[in-house]
């Protein structure tokens, strides 16, 4: 295993594939900071760079998962303002097509938006406003029965945020998610799976081997390249308005990946009843169509 | 309690932030004219002007809550002809781009669309046709063990309407949306709770308590403002092809509502665990980049 | 019941105008060929022609539903290439614009997307890569015991297919698609069901009865040509960024058919409580707005 440290709100490990992330400011809940934003966003460029990455975790230090922003760090502070909470140099702009002047959390859901690497939410305790909504747009979540959620904007007198209006509805269905989110209430693990926020619930201690099994399961069985692609793909179409955009888009990976040699091995292995050998690298080895769309600046 | 009874086809009573508005043609089951449509928009009107109403209720009066357009108006009529159904002046229109050529149950819809309080639905009985798909639009329905459902549109002749072609799918998803819309089928709130047309299902007596459970539960925690943006943001965000619409109107929303005095009291409010007073008004206090869309004219 | 078998891989039956299409080379779990894309393209222009035709179910032959493309067909073969999968004259082809270099599942889904008759999936056994994908786009599934399904992609090498990246996660959520998209896991009927993939799980004997209960529902009691509009209506605003834009259709919808002999028939005959008998034809009555929207070539 190996241990990454040189971040400071957060550290990561890798081992045989899966890269644990964990948030580490466990005296703070892990509360969010823009540091810990920054550090999220460098962690997954590593790993989209780093091919020894198959699969991501995300945890929480302690016994918080995200604790939302940190309301605390300063006195009577206004912690969602632009010098603490958005991109550096924000502080007193106002005009609102200024890049600078952008929601911390809607950077960090659009670095996940862009990830090559599935990832896998291990929710182990409390997760509200940022904490949950960081969350939406990784892949699959899973919470301990420790787990408490809170889209509790409205009850501070302020809006949802990391682009969770858009991730929200798409993922749980709109009813739901308005009613969360009206309402600012603070609720269990039962009632995030109910709601399908969550696809399951674990005993804490079986949280991580539960989103370890997951990982593995696609380390284990699956094409890099192909897993890179299909996530873009499935996140992408849902913001095309017709079919037609994803026939486009299948028609090229067919025919390109169609000729690679991974998917003689996929066929070979497939036919002789063994485990495939996948040797196609992300980092070098991705169609010349990707990416097939106009990447937009968040950063 | 505040009752208004100026209204010909519902009247509207308002307890303590909750305003219940109820549709009243009992001898007809509640069945929708225009008159109704009426009535309702302005009465929708009337609740985003008035501060003093925090969240919607709507039932039905007697034991429907409201059975489609009324088709025994007119002896062998045509109940969905322009004159009838439509806006007035329609009749004998041809030319599809007139706007006064707009199905009534679709303008109702599309005031829904645009409201600035939480509407809930109480489904207390019959609810088919128009009186299913004005609900669709809402924001949390509720519904009695006596509640029944039909989307019975292709079993009269005719299509579905009030723009539940847009709404349906994105709350029940489009395998239960087609099964519903393509066999006509009417069905209890069973059914609708499991295909996840309504959220729960509760005993005649309990549905009206219920519902303004829900209504508080929003009233007495949130902030008016917080709750009418993220209305808006979750809605509108269904149709954006991309989080980044998402993550541009976040940052203003917290960029401008960051420096409000709900912000300061919601924290304040937090870290004194306390409950919050919320000063802001829907009325005169909307950040200025709202509405951040072009409105669309359906009146 | 009349019984056409002037097609390769496929065979249909007409009977009390519930048409099933059953896929045919049980010899080799009716796996995906060119020709039975063909076929199945061809049965579906001939069923939204005749008006006899109120319903198709789909089906396979023997113990598999459809175990993906078919692999073995040339030894060491690349079975997703053009000149195996695709579109005839595409071998060799690089210029991705080319309508030749589209891949042959899509090409299907695209014409699913465009039926104007309700499409059942009973699915009796395996069903894999493009064996499932190729249901997605039909209207409700149902799904024997000894149905298995697999988005088997990224253990091929390959990327998913058939705009299963436009149709899975609004099918089963985005949560959902992307744990079977990136783990290619095969699961059985009972993950399907809590899934969201199939609405309903049957004993392999009662699979076609329920299929067929289901088909009957609708032509027995519904007006073909609304049908057909609501069918469409349905899956093409999923793609729409606004209700108005269904507002607009309603509109037309309602002011048109509202003046056709079925709705007369539909009231008449709701308000006598007797059975409807719908006279209008897909083939010849539907409104002068249709289609409402630009088709696009997939052929």
């Amino acid at each position: 295993m190996s241990i990454r440290t040189d971040y400071t709100h957060l550290y990561t490990e890798l081992e045989d594939g899966v890269l644990t992330l964990t948030l580490n400011r466990p005296e703070k809940l892990n509360a969010f900071t823009r540091q810990m934003q920054l550090d999220f966003i460098a962690a997954l460029d590593a790993a989209d760079a780093d091919d020894a990455v198959r699969a991501i975790i995300v945890t929480g230090s302690g016994r918080g998962f995200c604790a939302g922003a940190d309301l605390t760090r300063e006195e009577g502070g206004k912690p969602f303002t632009a010098g603490d909470y958005m991109k550096e140099g924000a502080d007193g702009l106002t005009d609102y097509s200024d890049t600078r002047l952008r929601d911390g959390g809607g950077r960090l859901s659009l670095r996940i938006f862009e990830c090559l690497k599935p990832i896998i939410s291990a929710c182990n305790g409390a997760a509200v406003g940022v904490g949950v909504t960081m969350q939406l747009g990784m892949d699959v979540r899973l919470a301990s029965t420790n787990a408490r959620y809170g889209f509790v904007f409205p009850r501070r007198g302020i809006v949802p945020e990391a682009c969770s209006s858009w991730f929200l509805p798409r993922l749980v269905g709109i009813q739901q998610a308005l009613e969360w989110a009206m309402t600012g209430r603070v609720f269990d693990a039962d009632e995030a799976l109910k709601g399908g926020l969550v696809r399951s619930v674990h005993e804490p201690e079986d949280l991580l081997p539960a989103a370890k099994a997951l990982a593995r399961e696609i380390a284990d069985n699956t094409a890099p390249v192909a897993v890179a692609l299909s996530r873009q793909m499935m996140w992408k179409m849902l913001g095309a308005d017709h079919p037609m955009e994803a026939h486009k888009i299948d028609s090229r990976g067919i025919a390109s990946l169609g000729l690679s040699d991974d998917v003689a091995e996929g066929v070979a292995s497939f036919l002789a009843k063994r485990p495939a050998e996948f040797r196609d690298k992300v980092s070098t080895d991705m169609p010349d169509y990707f990416p097939w769309w106009e990447r937009r600046e968040y950063r």
